[in-house]
């Protein structure tokens, strides 16, 4: 969460002035996205999220996440359309960096959600990934099996045991199972592959708002399912929350028999996927960075749930 | 430029609605001010800016900072109003930190700015001055030459030294002859001290709004003004614009002969306050922290200006 550029006024109302938006009346950097810069901009009109593509994203890319939101609202996803420019483009470039005008979505993250918040954001899920099913653009996951088994080499064991003494067993023996147990067979779309809460917006049982989709990668839709029940159906203190899971599961809707039967699967390699970033940015990121850590061991325990709770964590 | 601290949703949502403000639709953590914690917030009614206090704060001086917005307010200069809660509080605390609900000013900030609007800015600053002129809260300037002196020392020669090895005898001097010769007998008003492009938000040529007084005290109105002429008068690179101080003067408007003879030392202790501060920070700040260093020597250029300008620096 950070603001690594800054864009003084005069650039900004030029900017601005390449779309018909209006003219410029404020403008706030925003503490959101990891790797961009964000600014909410008011014109004469309307908001906007301006963001500008920082150093870790591929401008190669931005076709694909852009298309995909104006795909996606254009069927009645609630996402934010891209705004283009007065030639079409999705994308300009400034000082040598891509930014984007994105339409303003109203709502709030929230922290402890209830089920009627759980079974609207499932709700929602099912619906980006029906309407994303015609959607032609490709991008594969970047981090899916392989990158995880990566990220863990690179953290090494002694990197691993430094986090907790346990880790580099259970990591070990769970990238084995989850190598020799993974569905690859099931139905796939685009899916967001992030849905946490702080990319949810709510306007109270309302989902306002799927934002921040720029993990977003065709895989397993089941997994897409998987991940957003690892992020959202435990309590800040870890404990599992069942009421949550299965407004979740009820709001995403009926899945088949395979996929079903691969959820528990599908969950250990979610909360996997989790912790592999998490400890890799724990070992390389200073303790005293501005950025704040995630500690790998909230998923670390997600992990420990899931291989206890098999299919029981996905009842109704 | 940061959010310390994570407001959930329901934090927020409970704390919104100790005021009568309408309820939440939306909250962004923003990048402005440097010891606080700031969110946009949305409401069905209007916007505001809340405001965290984090550790550099001293909650004690609170009272004077927002009482001196309302009363400011409520003589027309263009300030934000603080909303009061239900039980009359201009701040109320979450966790153990006091927080206060100010109303949004529309207005970006300009990084270059137009003689129009440098005319507006003086004009803003005197109106400012007129406004606190019966204001009966108190605050002594926390940052004022004994303070540069003791700042300068614990940077020590070595120090100074390390940002440029003429820097050690400037100061000593130049803290000797401010000493000498600072105008003390000046008329006093509350006062900005730090009245910089990003705490002016300007629509077009208009002052739309004075923000950030966290450095606001009693002292003299001229070295106000100094201060403002120190940090508007000066391109990127450095080079003194003329314009934009004979504008920023003419709408500040006439000065006593005693104020507009003095206004030559005010602005090298202008120089000097800033870089003081910076060379501190300088020193202080890991090298790779995510907050941006600014550079002393900026001031120390703008000091030698002053220095071999004199009064010309101040001509119509």
């Amino acid at each position: 969460m950070a603001v690594y550029t800054t864009l003084a006024a005069l650039e900004l109302a030029t900017l601005i002035a390449h779309y018909d938006v209006g003219t410029l009346v404020s403008a706030k950097g925003i503490a959101e996205g990891v790797s961009n810069s964000n600014w909410l901009i008011e014109t004469s009109e309307a908001r906007f999220i301006l963001t500008m593509y920082e150093q870790r994203m591929d401008v190669a890319e931005l076709p694909f996440f852009l298309g995909l939101l104006d795909h996606l609202a254009a069927k009645g996803s609630p996402v934010p359309r891209t705004i283009h420019d007065g030639g079409g483009a999705a994308f300009r470039t400034v000082g040598g960096k891509a930014v984007a005008l994105i339409e303003f979505l109203p709502g709030v993250s929230v922290d402890r959600p209830t089920p009627a918040q759980a079974r609207a954001v499932g709700a929602a899920l099912a619906g980006l990934h029906r309407h994303a099913a015609d959607f032609t653009g490709e991008r594969a996951n970047s981090l899916a099996l392989p990158q995880w088994r990566e990220l863990f080499a690179d953290c090494g064991a002694d990197g691993l045991a430094s986090i907790d003494p346990a880790l580099p067993a259970t990591v070990a023996q769970e990238l084995a199972f989850l190598e020799a147990s993974w569905p690859h067979h099931l139905p796939r779309s685009v899916i967001h592959a992030d849905l946490f809460p702080d990319n949810v917006l709510l306007l109270d049982d309302r989902v306002s708002g799927l934002i921040d989709f720029y993990f977003a990668c065709r895989d397993l839709t089941a997994y897409d399912l998987a991940v957003t029940h690892s992020a959202w159906c435990f309590d800040r203190d870890g404990t599992f929350r069942a009421d949550i899971s299965a407004a979740l599961l009820a709001g995403y809707g009926p899945l088949s028999a395979d996929e079903a039967v691969a959820l528990p699967v599908l969950a250990r390699g979610a909360a996997m996927r989790f912790m592999a970033t998490r400890a890799y940015d724990w070992l390389n990121t200073p303790a005293d960075a501005l950025v704040t850590r995630k500690d790998p061991m909230d998923f670390a325990r997600r992990l420990a749930f899931y291989q206890q709770a098999g299919a029981q964590a996905f009842a109704a």
